[in-house]
């Protein structure tokens, strides 16, 4: 089986088309799932929640990801675990709750009970010669950064995360991320592909036909210049907008406001992109009205009037501007469904009264609802025999650098 | 993949027994079905609708078969279209409405916009090497025969179109098919592979058992020896009722009616059918109480008391008296899915208070409810170990005959 | 298609480890789903229903297992019959219904028409050389006894039913199985693998963690002895157990009670399982109370205090005591499908009045309602790729005996 999937993973690479959007089975095949689950998914740090989510010992919740349940757990003040929700014993689910609290994760079935470091405990009965050492909960490596936690299910060493996310921290510090508290959270179940998901967040060519809520809070010339990232639009266009992301560079950096941009090469692990620049004039935030829908956020002591797109790796990005951040998670779960949720963070001592939540969702829910939409009609058509590899636009950079980074995946020896 | 469900049916075809119902292979397996869509779905004329449908320029809608949707749209008074509903950027959808009207063929995704005869009028942004002429909709086969929108998703040249259907002209035009309206539509999903759904059709020998509605609209020797068309029925039944239909085609062909049938052979391309005969003595329509529910169709003059069985294939068919046309459409979704279409004409000129829809469709609708229930028993009996092909009756001789078109098309060698 | 999944099956079954859960192939695979049917569902005798349901001539029942549906219809006095519900013409289902009467097996399409002995009686207008004594309808084993209607599909001659169960007559005797009637009857479909299923029952691991209300029913030392039959439990336990439950055969047995336990070997072809001992002291029944919710069942005269767990097959159980019996039904539908059936039996002569309900169904109820939960836990945490097979305590010993039982069955050489 996976010789054959292998296989066809292989002849489909090696015929992709740079320029042009992938071949009908990466979009579709069960096969080529299993193959970006084993090559891809399975081996990045994914952010899988906020660490305010469980702000006492014991507290945990349930992150989902293709077949695979992943327990994130406060162990203490210094520490969060992750372990996959598989009981040692007969392989129960431990916690069967999207969240809550355990003192001790005791698989409800035949309470076999582990220490919130996966430690075995106590388990009934067994034989004399049973190790309980050798039955500790199997872990998900895991990392909290700036508030974030990430993930990763890899079965050998991942990729060294400092090295990796090192150069992000100043940023996340500035926004405030680990301090923040979670205002609103929302949920966008999208029948598609994963690739299709983060192949729509990946450029803003269909800003203007698809997001009127969208484009009216965002100048036409930065949506094509940097509408998705750094170097999402045509170069004439980058080139022409630089010069004013430069002086509002300027500005922030004297307000304090660590600046510059990433722009992860094909190459790169985790294909990191942060995209720095200012908001709509007159906007102060990303709102119907421009006004602002909470507090300042983070280390800010004035407005600097930035806003940013910060990609971690094509399953988590952050949006961000002074007042209010939305964490993006893009998580496959099949060949055909991935799940899209989007938390919306604040400053962690805004009270309730200072947060308008309507305020703050508006852009962003009616622009997520779209993209499910979108979507899910583009998957709808890749489903006909017709369906070609189709040429990219100008204004599609980020995703022919996507491409190339999932094929280079898709291409490297597998791992054992 | 293709290999393998190409020897499957091969296997199967070699196999398969004359004289009896297909092995459980041809009713259940995904890789029949891939191949029943290769080597026949996609290359035959198959009704999509009714023209009326798409009066004004830009009307269009979508016919849904297998994993395809056609845009059936109205380019102008003398031409209809019909493309692939895949955009050539990126593969969306272009329409999601099941009909519509739409000056221009404009993608929601990214706004790539066609003309109506398919042509990229507009992409922005793209490389400049792009050429627009190479990124036309894929068209699809189309042809508007007396007022029935044919379509042929072939990659190769179809078969002639008149050379195929020209003969059945004369029929048609008398029926006023061209220019009647749409008075109700119906639409009678089905579990069960589109076979079972034909050979259903295609035989009454079940009427007695299954349709007390249908049969007390017909006499008892009519669905004997024509219940489902021309050869249906037992020789010496088909011989007993010759002279009466004789008889009737006399009076019949004096009011102008064109007379004969078609029973077309196994090898056929089409496998058409046409049988003309009197309705039941006493009856001038297929209604409940024998009552006209609506004016005289087509050419007309008079009533002629005649009934039709016309099948342009074995996915589209019509059954039409002197006052109302029944066009049912048989349309394969997946291996165990049928899309069952009923859309009941009249004359175009007739008046909506002219028209007595629950008289009208009071048979077809029971029958075909009916039917609905009998396929999905049928199939599901299939799904057992223990079915095996059984020995048809003498009033199945249609059945037998499609057997013999689907099994020589698929023992065909395929195309490139 | 079947070497494949007969070779699948020959590699897990050669790598299966004794003394630890099974690897996830088998609780999840397709094509072991299939040979799991092929070796071992459609081989063994298995528990349909209680004969109750069809006391008159012609009264029928579905038993729907894995893609089959079983027809099992009352011909006349002496004799129950048992047909596969595929029409012999075209193969669709005879009977739709769950339950009813039918003088004759007519089937609702063609109307042939088969006796309540199979035979083909009237199929009309067929071929001349068609031999109606050749279409009769697949008859499936059959076998009344105590009662209970066992099925088995085997196409070869199935394992010898006397020599098989016969020792077990004395003990359902002096039940009354046979002259009960049912009282309730409660549905629990279970999304999982059957085998999760029977080893949730062979187990009371987990009863402790898991069944509050059945552990109220029961002493704890029982429990652990023989919670889930003669030798589930830890063999220290059992030891202590055998004295108290000596002293209660000896009380019984004065009583008229056929003593004594069946424990069958992995090598069995059926591993039957009989446990009989004393209910919990102070409980006359097992109900919330303890107190007795419905009159003596079968011979007694008197109460004698016991309880009994027998086990015709992993699919088919029955837990009894002095005033009502429940057959449990595990009825594998698909790899992850399974349906789980209880049948509450009192004296047949009990009247509405004399059952409590309630207080009768009040333990199992709640305790299956459980384990339908638990086992679908179970088989959500085995999706995961880390599960893996994990070792069993000394109380899981009947599910270690199951586990050698069908690997055994599945390493034989499967019949042509």
């Amino acid at each position: 089986m996976t010789d054959t999937s292998s296989r066809l993973v292989q002849s489909l690479v090696e015929n992709a088309r740079i320029g042009y959007s992938l071949e009908q089975d990466f979009y579709v095949s069960d096969a080529v799932f299993k193959e970006d689950m084993a090559r891809i998914i399975s081996r990045k740090w994914i952010v899988a929640g906020h660490v305010s989510r469980i702000p006492n010992k014991g507290d945990y919740f349930l992150f989902k990801i293709g077949s695979e349940q992943i327990i994130v757990i406060r162990e203490n003040d210094q520490s969060v675990r992750a372990f996959f929700n598989v009981c040692r014993h007969r392989g129960s689910t431990i916690c069967s709750a999207e969240s809550g609290n355990a003192p001790r994760l005791v698989c409800p079935y035949h309470a076999w009970t582990f220490g919130l470091d996966g430690q075995l405990l106590a388990a009934r009965l067994m034989p004399e010669d049973f190790n309980k050492a050798e039955n500790s909960l199997i872990a998900c490596h895991v990392r909290v950064f700036h508030g974030l936690v990430f993930i990763n299910m890899s079965q050998d060493a991942p990729d060294d995360f400092d090295a990796t996310f090192g150069d992000m921290g100043p940023i996340l510090a500035y926004q405030g991320i680990d301090t923040a508290r979670i205002a609103y959270a929302g949920s966008y179940p999208t029948t598609a592909n994963w690739k299709l998901v983060v192949e729509n967040f990946f450029e803003c060519y269909h800003c203007v036909p698809s997001h009127p809520e969208f484009c009216s809070m965002h100048a036409p010339e930065t949506l094509v210049a940097v509408g998705a990232g750094p170097s999402s639009g045509p170069a004439d266009a980058i080139a022409n907008f630089a010069p004013k992301v430069k002086a509002w560079e300027d500005k922030a950096a004297a307000l304090g406001r660590p600046i510059g941009s990433l722009d992860d090469a094909p190459e790169s692990s985790h294909l990191r992109l942060l995209m720095q620049r200012m908001n709509k004039e007159g906007w102060s935030s990303e709102t119907q009205d421009g006004t602002a829908p909470a507090p300042l956020m983070g280390n800010r002591t004035a407005p600097d009037g930035g806003r940013m797109h910060l990609s971690f790796s094509p399953f988590s990005q952050i949006v961000a501007d002074d007042h209010f951040a939305i964490l993006f998670q893009f998580t496959p779960r099949s060949a055909l469904a991935t799940d899209v949720e989007m938390i919306w963070l604040v400053n962690g001592k805004a009270t309730e009264a200072e947060v308008d939540i309507d305020k703050m969702t508006w852009g962003y829910h009616a622009t997520t609802t779209q993209d499910k939409v979108i979507t899910e009609n583009n998957q709808a058509g890749i489903m006909s025999t017709r369906y070609q590899p189709g040429r990219y636009s100008d204004q599609e950079g980020s995703v022919m650098k996507f491409q190339k980074w999932y094929l280079q995946h898709m291409a490297a020896p597998k791992a054992a």
